[in-house]
């Protein structure tokens, strides 16, 4: 891109911790307006939203396998046909020149067939994960000082719910608490799993204000009978 | 290495096309003599050849799964303690900030018992390969005008015979032909396959030479009836 004078505009389609929804369209067509290339990383958001590319105006889109029940370590790069990259690892001819290397075999397969399915029972899926997501933060409402980062009720991913909760002894070893538990979840991002340095999303939600959030994700795996089981460790836990 | 004023050695251990091996501790030395970095690519020698990384005195080293008999798509890079690296992928923090994104779990764990598989079986299995390879330059000659090129019979990686036939009619699509045969042969490094653009390789070892080389390699699943048939139907090619 060294000596493209267009700007580039990255922006993830879903907040991987409150789970706010960026409207995908409006900005493209800003993009658009002013003649910048436009990312997205839909790595939260792929198999769980359609996709249509075919009549969606973005240049580049990102994703995982791992975040709709594909294998680990592989993803995708979606590059649009009206522009033109370089390769970041070079070598090989593979993969049209676009990255060297043996490929992920695999793990392609599985990427591949983990979207399918995805894709197949979205809807479905979306219904039952909703139903779980609503079903918590009604019940979270029996705890007590309870509060929702990010826009819980409006555009929202529906897999992931952002809570905090008021910072005490207790509740600043909820995480460990409830991992004793067997109840994974998490304080921030995965990405900086290990270090314990606060969420820069949350601190820019919520200026100023010192409580313990807490990062609860659901899969169409997950039941009512489990998040009954969340609220009952959660009430032994505060 | 912006900042680093040493030179960068990089030299593969065995080459991928005609097997030569390099003296890996000698140009270690010569290395360390000059102090220069020294990284070399193991990817055709790693679980063939014992590597005891705690004696050998080598800054880097790279490999591949796939090679052994691991899945394709995961390799290792070994940095010795003595150097530090800049990551090419940044982001998050995984692999201790070495290599961002999630990790291809699955194929760490394979190509770790991969590898253990092949270093307990190394020598049986270098018997049997080493055995197949003389069998078949033994029945190669009597196909006429053949040749092997490297040095077969000297400092060579047992698990590859690369060898010339003379430029004729039939022996420009006899790696097509062997292909139709159920035959996987190559003709180059796997790097370039598709592209007829013949081998750097070759042209340096054999130069103003105009003959057609395939490159024959054993695993430890091969079998003498196997190459039998081979030479048969080359028989029948040439």
């Amino acid at each position: 891109m060294q000596n493209n004078p267009r700007t580039f505009v990255s922006i993830m389609h879903a907040n991987n911790e409150i789970a706010t929804l960026l409207p995908l369209e409006e900005v493209s067509k800003l993009c658009r307006k002013y003649n910048a290339l436009f990312h997205s990383d839909t790595v939260q958001t792929m198999g769980h939203y359609p996709f249509d590319l075919s009549v969606m105006d973005i240049d580049f889109i990102t994703c995982a396998a791992h975040k709709f029940h594909g294998p680990k370590g592989v993803g995708l790069l979606y590059i649009s046909k009206e522009v033109q990259v370089r390769p970041l690892i070079e070598g090989g001819g593979q993969e049209r020149n676009m990255r060297a290397g043996t490929e992920n075999l695999y793990g392609v397969v599985g990427f591949a067939k983990a979207l399918e399915l995805a894709i197949t029972h979205l809807e479905t899926d979306r219904a039952h994960i909703l139903s779980l997501k609503s079903y918590l933060m009604q019940r979270l409402q029996e705890l007590g000082d309870v509060r929702f980062n990010g826009d819980a009720d409006g555009a929202c991913l529906y897999t992931v719910l952002n809570v905090s909760f008021p910072r005490t002894e207790t509740t600043e070893m909820l995480l460990m608490n409830l991992d004793m538990k067997g109840i994974c979840v998490s304080g921030g991002s995965a990405c900086s799993s290990g270090a314990d340095m606060g969420s820069h999303v949350i601190r820019a939600v919520a200026p100023g204000v010192d409580r313990v959030p807490i990062r609860f994700s659901f899969c169409k795996h997950n039941t009512n009978a489990e998040l009954d089981q969340l609220v009952e460790t959660l009430k032994d836990s505060l």
